[in-house]
């Protein structure tokens, strides 16, 4: 995950070539490792000196990328064994996802990187990402990426691409992945090496997984039941409907998960399971922004009546509890209402705003339900017309985060252009803000759970898988 | 809705006052009728002669928006009176959701609209637009609206703008609505009105409601269950829950409705209820742009099988029925398939692509499953990295939607920039595109649910509310 020196095995000239994209991003990426080309013809790729063959380069490196084609990976892995590479990423398709003869080709691959122990991720993978070396080794190049403390582990050949795309451009919010590892048809290097490393990893604090199947759901839960005690785990594996579960198998062609066995288990321990793509990456957001609640009962500042009637049916469907606002509380936001509208839970703060302005009514209504010792995270639910803005938005959030920095406060914001302007404010004030109150409740409730039972380590227990 | 004449009373030359934005919006927005600015001291506003009085004005308008200081709206409604106005839109707030004095003046307001018949909206609201006449009659400005088959009345100071502004600046795919009324403290019209007028309109095909609270529930769901016949309703009322309903009342004031009649009412009757305002406007995008689907068996295609394993599990979840593929279809979508990779449903295509190039990888799968007769509907689930792009896309899709003009297709993209350039094109080929495959799936079930009870008025039943 972290290497010091890199080589591209089929490292191209030509940047519309697989091996000339990859290298390009490596390159772009400013790597801060030493990178070696390899190229059969070429002296020069991109201004680095390429080499003829891996077995040339004048270190053992820790990482060789194979783009190659197919014929060629079986060679470039026994050159890499042979030049004592400790790793390899092939990124090459057409193995085991392809039939009867690329299965084949695939065991070979597979008792190569066993015999030699090179451990390896691919094929069918678009690669490796590690922020915080600035190695971009994908396929895919990924210009707005910015490193934090998510690490994810992903096992498809096109998906985690796809997802992370669809991440980085609708989202103006940072979503910091420190690091991210497809391991494609997973030939050898799996999900339990990948909690192992994770759990251990100093800059590694919140834990996604996408699997496509599990290689050993007994070993995986009770690692993942231990890991859970100091990182949560966000797992997005479908399949979990039984015709779901069918479809996964036609898909992979591997052996069904135990879903009467995993999803409770998975519950119990306190590990989070997504179901789709928006939660995933709901809850990698959450757990990345935010402390962890100590109860799960939620305070609703709104600027609007009806999503705050909206967001009280999303919290009572979604399980968790709202809130009763303390004497002191309802005082408080009372100040700054008129008389007319009683304080309540949600806190309906539009009045306060044009009874007293833009910075205490905001201030005013969430600090008071921030600060009552009643709740256990606060959602703010905005609205961003033009003339909602005001200039003070992000010193006032910056402080309210402060304020009270061990309590969890996201927001949810309806609107436009004004949108836009406040999310990098809050990213930089250290609030999510979520896509929709939908998420935003699911995703604090998804926090709450992991909170209860994130301190015990459940017994080995009935997993008979 | 549809007026012939508007005048403004309390048209500003100040672009800053509330009377200045409302009548610039409507100037901006080239209003097809004729426009009259009220104004005490000017001669002129924004190039239009203005007029010192309603009264002055030479003709008894159809429309007249007022927007003056609370303490001269009660006049400017007499005013209107006097002079033969058909109807008026208070903008100006202040009433009935500020207290017991406020309360009281707007049952002066009321009593002024019932004596003296004056078609009445607001006070308290964004105003009126009336895309086929170009009539902007908003408080906040919406230059990229699109007219188009949707209706809605919403009732709300604030929500109808934020939820609109949300969908016009998220959304680069066209939603069209061709009218949009915000009542506010609905005053005097109300959802029934608006039921009657939206089922009689020709150019209404799809009606959307936002109701905080129902002024009588039996005569309302009596007249839906007709309305319903020719037109889907689709209905966004908070408060489903007990909690939620608490919220609501204290939140309207009003009296909460009986949830244990509405709710399966609404089912049985085939009405539209949306959970929240994700649901809302991807169930109006869908009716606006896709025939009625004649059962509720899903076919799927898909270029990631992660992804579609993923589909799977929402389409059970949500309670729809995956389609089983005829050997006909199997055979079609097999033909661009290797030997081994078995076609089913979720049709997992993107070998096809690699094998046979994009158009065809395409065209064969999705045409197979849209001919299938045991699929009621079809939902592509596409995802859009930069290499996924190509010439033909808006050709391919238009010719799919025009093979099968009377079955439901939708799509879901995953992706960046590349998504962006798709949307317009898929607007103009009549496809829906959804933000994720939850929301399509559920505007889907949404489609096949009002299908199968459309064409039945239901016993006035045991309504007892």
């Amino acid at each position: 995950m972290a290497p010091r020196s890199v080589a591209v095995i089929g490292a191209s000239t030509n940047p519309h070539k697989s091996g000339g994209i990859l290298f390009k991003n490596i390159v772009d990426g400013a790597y801060l490792g030493r990178l070696y080309p390899i190229n059969q013809r070429a002296d020069v790729v991109l201004g680095h000196p390429a080499f003829p063959s891996i077995t040339a380069v004048p270190e053992a490196v820790d990482l060789a990328f194979i783009v190659v084609p197919k014929a060629g990976v079986k060679d470039a892995l026994e050159d890499c064994a042979r030049s004592g590479v400790k790793s390899a990423c092939i990124i090459t398709a057409g193995f085991g996802e392809s039939g009867e003869v690329g299965r084949e080709a695939q065991l070979e691959l597979a008792s190569i990187a066993r015999d030699r122990q090179i451990l390896t991720i691919g094929p069918n993978t678009i690669g490796l990402i590690n922020a915080e070396q600035s190695l971009m080794g994908s396929f895919a190049p990924f210009p707005r990426w910015q490193s934090g403390t998510i690490s994810i582990f992903a096992q498809t050949g096109i998906f985690a691409g796809a997802a992370a795309l669809q991440v980085m451009s609708q989202d103006a919010q940072r979503l910091g992945i420190g690091k991210s590892i497809d391991v494609g048809n997973k030939v050898d290097v799996d999900e339990i090496d990948f909690l192992h490393f994770a759990s251990g990893d100093p800059t590694t604090e919140v834990i996604g997984l996408y699997l496509e199947e599990m290689r050993n759901q007994r070993t995986f839960l009770e690692l993942a039941n231990r890991v859970k005690q100091t990182k949560p785990i966000v797992l997005l594996k479908p399949g979990r409907t039984e015709q779901g579960a069918v479809a996964s198998q036609s898909h992979t062609g591997s052996m069904a998960s135990n879903e009467q066995v995993l999803d409770p288990a998975l519950r119990q321990f306190g590990i989070i399971r997504a179901d789709d793509i928006d939660d995933f990456f709901a809850y990698l957001k959450a757990f990345s922004y935010l402390p962890l609640p100590r109860g799960e009962r939620l305070g609703i500042v709104t600027y609007s009546g009806a999503l705050g009637v909206i967001a009280v049916d999303e919290t009572v469907r979604e399980g968790l509890t709202l809130a009763d606002f303390s004497e002191a509380t309802l005082r408080r936001v009372g100040d700054v209402l008129p008389a007319w509208q009683p304080a309540s839970n949600p806190a309906d703060a539009w009045v306060a705003v044009e009874m007293g302005g833009y910075r205490s009514g905001h201030e005013v209504p969430f600090q008071a339900v921030l600060d009552d010792p009643g709740t256990d995270m606060v959602l703010g639910i905005l609205f961003a017309p033009p003339n909602a803005d005001f200039p003070d938005f992000r010193d006032v959030f910056s402080q309210l985060r402060q304020r009270q920095p061990t309590k969890p406060l996201a927001l949810v914001i309806y609107g436009g252009e004004v949108r836009e302007r406040w999310l990098p404010e809050l990213d930089g004030a250290g609030i999510p803000v979520f896509s929709s109150t939908r998420l935003a409740i699911r995703a604090l409730r998804a926090m709450a759970r992991y909170s209860a039972r994130r301190g015990v380590v459940y017994e080995p227990m009935a997993v008979t898988v």
